[in-house]
C-alpha cells in the first residue's frame, strides 16, 4: 500500500518519528554490541483494566498495520536524526534500509481483552522490534480506550443508535481515530467528516445554535433548514423556549418532521413533554435526538425515555473517565545469541515494587464453559492443551514483513458485537467491578 | 506558508475536513436563505474551568493559525463531499473557492484564561467563520488541557527539570501536539522524536528494560549503552536489584556517571537510598531521574526527595485527570442583514437548562492589585473603561484572513512562565479550589 493510500485529511509519509527517543540509542547500543540481532519476541498487554471495568476492546489494529507499513527512515527523518546527532553514522545507516521484515501476531481487532492478555506479539530482530514500541502503544492505548468506552455506551443504548460527536473535545486527528474506534464499539455514524473520508463511516449532522441565532426567527431558522434540507431533517429546539420551538418545528416542516435534537435541559422530562407535544401535534413518526454531555450512566438512565438516538461527544472521545489503556510493550523473549537456531530464553524485568511481567512467548485461549459462555482467558507458554486449541486467540496478522490481515471495518465492528455476546451478561453491567472472567496462567514445558 | 511547510511526520493537505458535517449543512441552509453573508461574531470561551482547577493555560493558538491558513476544500474533499450527497452543488461551488477572509484575535498563547474569558474572537461573514468551529476547538480544547496539566507539574517541580514521555499513552499525532503544549506550560525536553522534528523542542531518551534483558547480564547492559553513548549517559538502574545496579552502574562508567533512572518503586525511599549510595561511591554528581506514573501530586510529594529531574507520561498527556477543556465556539453577535453597514446584534441562546451565554462582541482585560497581582478577569460589551484599556488581552492573530501573529514556542512558553508568576500565589497551590480570581462582567453602551 503506497502511503497516499492512508489517505486525507492527513498524508503520513513516515510514522518513523512517532517514536521515543531511546529506541534509537538502545538500537545503536545493540548494534555497537553485537546484540541487535537476537531474535526476540515481544508482547503488547496490560496488568489490569481501568479501574472497576469488566473487559477490554482491542482497538486500532488496523491502524498499526497501516504504520508498521510506512515505518520508513526518509531522507527528510535521516536529516533530522543526524543534524541533532540523535544517533551515530553506522545506525543512520541502518535506519535508511528499516523495513519491518518480522511477525506479528495479535488478537484481531474487535476482541475484548482481559489483564494478562498477548493483545499484539512482535517478532524479528531485537533491532527491527524495538522501534515499533511508541506508534504500536500510541495507536492501541489510544483507540483501545475509546472503543471500551463506545462499547460500554452501546450495551447501555440497546437497539438505539448512537453518533459520535466529539472531535471537539480532542486532537483534530485522535479524533479520526475515535469515530473509527467507536464504531467499532458499537456506534452507527459519527459528525466527523475526516472520518467518513477516511473509514468510510456514515456521516450525519444538520445545525447548531448559531443556525438559529443567525436567523431574524426560530421560525426563520427551520424554514431556512427545511427548504435547505427537506422535512425529513432534524430540528434543533432548545435556543429559546422548548415547547415553542416544537410546535413552530411541526408548522414549518409538517407532521413528516424527521427528528428533532434535544441539547439541554433535564433530558428524562424534556423528552417526555417532548414526545407527548409530537404527538398531539400528530408528529408521531417524528425522532427524539438527546445530545447533552451523556455517558453510559446517563445513557441507561434515558432507557425508559422515549428517546430513539443519543449523540454523544465528550464522554466518547476521553474514554469516559479512561483516556488511555495501559498497554505495554515488553520484551519477553530472546534469543541467547544471533545465531539463527539459538533458542529463544524467556525474559522478564524482577525488581520489587510491582511493574513485574511473564516472560516468554505467549498463546492464548478463551474457555468456555458448558453453556459456551467464556469462563477464563487462559495464557501460557510452551504447549498449548488440547483441549483449548480451536479456542486460541491470536492470529497472525504480519508476516515476513507482509501485512496479511486486512480488513473491512464491520467485519471488526460485528466481531466485538459476538465477542461481548460471548461473555458472561454482567460484562454489560455498567457498575464497577472486577473482569468479568479471570486470567489463568499455564507454564508449559518449552519455556518461551 | 505552504502545506509542506507544516511539517513531518504529517503533511497536511488540508484542514477542511477536521469538521462537523452540520458546519456544511448549516452553511448551506444559510447560503439558501440568503443569510450566509451576514457578518457574524464567533467566540471561544469555556463556562467552567475543570472540577478544582484555579486558571486554564491558553494552547494551540499556534496550530489554529496553521489550521486556518491550510483549510482548503480542494478537489479531492469536494469529490467526496459530493458523492455523499452531503451538500449541494451550489455550496460545493461555495466551498472550491473557500479561504477565510476574516479577522481573528485572542489570548495570546500561554496566557491563563478564566470562566468566560473570550479566549479567541472570529469574525468574518457567518458563512467563512461558522466553518472553523470544529478544528478551532478541537485544537484548543486538546492543547489547553495539557498545558494546564503541565503547568501544574511545572509549578510542582520548581527548578527542577521536567521531561514529556507520554507519547506511547495518546494518539500518535495527539502526542506531537502534547509534547508542545507540555514545552508551554513549562516542560523542557519531551521522549517524542516528532515533536523535536516538528517544533525543534529538545529531545531526550537512553534506555529501556528491554535493552537490559537482550544482553546476558546487567553489566553487559550497562557496558553495551556506556560504550555507545558515553559515561555522562542515563542508565536505568531497576531491572533487578536496584542497589546491586547502582554499583554496577559506577563500576562501568565511572563516578562522571551522568544520571540512573527509576521507574518502578517508592520512589521516595529508593531515591534517598540511591543517593546514599551514589554519593558513598563517589559519584556525586551522578543525577536521578524518576519516572513512574508520576502527576503534580506526586512531583510535589518528592520536593525533599533527592531527584534531579522527573520523567511523565501517562498523566500529562491525559491532562491529569481533565483530558479535554470543555471551551465552545458560540455566535455572539450578527448582523441583521448582509449590507455591510448593518449593525451587530447581540445573540445568546436563552433556554433554560444551563448552556446559556453572554451575547455580544466582548474585550477583555486582567485587572491588577496595588502590588500588580491579578485581581479579576474583566470581559465587557461595548466601551472599554479608561483604567482597563492598557490590561487588554486580545490581541490581533489573523487579519483580513493574513496571519500576522506567529511566534517561536519559546515566547509562548516564557509568557505562560510571566503571566502565572502574575496571578496571586494561591494559583499555584495543588489543592482543589475555585478559579484564583472572579471573572466580572461589564455591560456597555453599544452592546455589541
Amino acid at each position: 500500500m503506497s502511503t497516499a493510500d492512508l489517505g486525507l485529511p492527513v498524508d503520513v509519509p513516515s510514522t518513523a518519528l512517532f517514536t521515543d527517543q531511546y529506541e534509537l540509542t538502545m538500537l545503536q547500543g545493540a548494534l555497537r554490541a553485537g546484540t541487535a540481532g537476537r531474535r526476540s519476541v515481544f508482547e503488547v498487554f496490560t496488568r489490569r483494566l481501568p479501574n472497576g471495568r469488566r473487559y477490554g476492546v482491542v482497538a486500532g489494529t488496523g491502524r498499526v498495520l497501516d504504520a508498521v507499513e510506512n515505518f520508513r527512515f526518509d531522507e527528510g527523518v535521516l536529516h533530522f536524526l543526524r543534524e541533532r546527532r540523535i544517533v551515530d553514522d553506522r545506525t543512520l545507516e541502518w535506519l535508511a534500509g528499516y523495513r519491518f521484515s518480522g511477525d506479528i501476531w495479535g488478537y484481531p481487532e474487535g476482541e475484548v481483552y482481559f489483564p494478562g492478555s498477548p493483545i499484539m506479539r512482535v517478532e524479528g530482530s531485537f533491532a527491527e522490534c524495538v522501534l515499533l514500541e511508541t506508534v504500536i502503544l500510541s495507536i492501541l492505548n489510544h483507540d483501545s480506550a475509546i472503543a471500551a468506552a463506545a462499547s460500554r455506551m452501546s450495551s447501555a443504548a440497546g437497539d438505539r443508535p448512537l453518533i459520535e460527536m466529539g472531535a471537539r473535545r480532542t486532537h483534530e486527528l485522535a479524533a479520526v481515530a475515535a469515530a473509527r474506534a467507536a464504531y467499532v464499539g458499537g456506534f452507527s455514524s459519527t459528525s466527523d467528516l475526516a472520518a467518513g473520508f477516511r473509514y468510510n463511516i456514515p456521516t450525519v449532522g444538520t445545525s447548531a445554535h448559531a443556525f438559529t441565532l443567525l436567523h431574524d426567527s426560530e421560525r426563520d431558522a427551520f424554514r431556512a433548514q427545511v427548504d435547505s434540507l427537506g422535512g425529513g431533517t432534524t430540528l434543533l429546539v432548545d435556543t429559546y423556549d422548548v415547547a415553542e420551538a416544537v410546535r413552530t418545528a411541526v408548522e414549518v416542516a409538517g407532521p413528516e418532521l424527521g427528528a428533532v435534537r434535544i441539547d439541554s435541559g433535564d433530558l428524562l422530562l424534556v423528552a417526555h413533554r417532548v414526545r407527548q407535544q409530537l404527538d398531539e401535534l400528530g408528529a408521531t413518526g417524528t425522532k427524539i435526538l438527546v445530545t447533552s454531555d451523556l455517558d453510559e450512566y446517563a445513557i441507561a438512565s434515558l432507557a425508559a425515555a422515549p428517546v430513539d438516538a443519543y449523540g454523544v461527544g465528550t464522554q466518547l472521545v476521553t474514554g469516559s473517565g479512561h483516556p488511555t489503556a495501559s498497554m505495554v510493550y515488553k520484551l519477553v523473549a530472546r534469543a541467547a545469541s544471533t545465531d539463527p537456531r539459538a533458542p529463544l530464553v524467556p525474559v522478564a524485568k524482577k525488581s520489587t515494587g510491582g511493574k513485574t511481567s511473564v516472560g516468554g512467548r505467549k498463546w492464548a485461549a478463551r474457555r468456555l464453559d458448558a453453556y459456551g459462555v467464556a469462563e477464563a482467558e487462559v495464557v501460557g507458554t510452551g504447549e498449548v492443551p488440547a483441549e483449548l486449541a480451536d479456542r486460541q486467540l491470536l492470529v497472525p496478522l504480519v508476516e515476513g514483513g507482509e501485512v496479511i490481515a486486512r480488513e473491512p471495518l464491520d467485519v471488526v465492528r460485528d466481531r466485538h458485537a459476538a465477542a461481548r455476546a460471548g461473555l458472561p451478561l454482567s460484562a454489560t453491567q455498567l457498575s464497577r467491578g472486577e473482569p468479568v472472567i479471570p486470567t489463568e496462567y499455564v507454564h508449559g514445558g518449552s519455556g518461551s
